[in-house]
């Protein structure tokens, strides 16, 4: 059994707990953890980096290798390859509510937007000003780059925090391809929608994928589930 | 040629334009105006109902009997069908901003939601406190149910506005499916998602279609479009 583990204190916790009930069982695990947030190192809430929305990435593209019936060690090869090849950034508008807690997560101005958010609604690296979409998109942008040059293929996800239409997902997308394109690399596949997200939060993450022939392979490969559906 | 139109004063004037046009073209066009919306009788843009959800049955339906080659005259007879079986209604959260207006259509208050409203993000029929899913559902059922009692098998759409997760609009969803099968209607077909939206407002609408055998036949037809995708 693969185990694909957000990297968060807690669920790494949880992760190994239920992989000793396993063993218990007689059934085998093998945990790839996620780690793609270049924004926040040690948070709240991580040791390192935090995991996002590579973890999309890293289940769709190794649960393709598993329906092929590839061995464990293979397809937990290639969840971790994905990771090491994916990073991501995120952007807030305003923090989510969770149910429990009844009120914000933490509080944001009308004119203020968090930049490094992760996916449980805590708070980024900084905060700033509300500014036009090409420039969110760079900030985002420069902090994959400048942990990860971008070139050749790659694939990106523009994902909606929850609360984010689907037309300002889109308007994000356009200045992330124009932002990619002026580096010299190529979207050769895309996803805009909401995939991993934060209750209502208004935002984005985008996750930025460095393609390999094989992995553009295992992506294509068809799919039928509730987010991703397409070849069937 | 089929107008579906939204019945808005603005869109029924520039319809008939359009169809003015197309007929020195020689292009034969019926007009359909759809008018489902129960909150509101001649609002600040409409003289009669508006036109919201049960557009997206409208298409759906006439479509998939336009694609099996019907003449225009059967095709808009089944549009108009299906805009009399259906009744909506709408409540919002959160304004939206309009773009070009730069601030939000009308202001709500942090535990305040209008009820009522169109999807051209205009105030609705009145204000109210902010209620749990199930109150909040009751009114709007409670508008349709009065106006076209619930009876036999229905198709229900949950709708976001723009800025609804969809968790929250399943919650909604469940509300809506207590109330139907209270009154002894079945729903026999469902969408929950963001179909018809106004720009990023928080809310939901929900349509109501009463289904006939046929109706339900065209609905199930496969469709391949980015919103409905089913049966190919």
């Amino acid at each position: 059994m693969l185990h694909i583990v957000k990297n968060y204190t807690g669920d790494v916790l949880n992760f190994q707990m239920a992989a000793e009930l396993a063993d218990d069982d007689g059934i085998e695990v093998v945990p790839v953890v996620v780690n793609d947030d270049v924004a926040v190192q040690d948070s709240l809430y991580t040791a390192g980096r935090r995991g996002v929305g590579a973890t999309v990435f890293v289940e769709k593209i190794a649960g393709a290798l598993a329906e092929r019936g590839a061995p464990l060690s293979a397809v937990a090869a290639v969840a971790a390859e994905v990771n090491e090849r994916s990073r991501s950034f995120g952007v807030a508008l305003t923090s989510c509510t969770v149910p429990a807690a009844g009120k914000p997560t933490f509080e944001l101005g009308e004119a203020e937007i968090e930049l490094g958010i992760g996916i449980h609604g805590e708070p980024g690296r900084r905060r700033g000003p509300l500014a036009p979409a090409s420039e969110i998109a760079a900030v985002a942008m420069d902090a994959i780059h400048s942990d990860v040059p971008l070139s050749g293929d790659v694939l990106v996800m523009v994902n909606g925090m929850g609360g984010t239409p689907l037309i300002e997902l889109y308007v994000l997308y356009n200045e992330v391809q124009k932002y990619i394109t002026g580096k010299g690399a190529r979207i050769a596949r895309n996803l805009v929608g909401n995939y991993i997200t934060s209750l209502e939060m208004q935002g984005f993450s985008v996750t930025v994928c460095q393609l390999t022939d094989s992995l553009t392979d295992l992506w294509d490969a068809a799919v039928d589930t509730p987010a991703l559906r397409w070849g069937r």
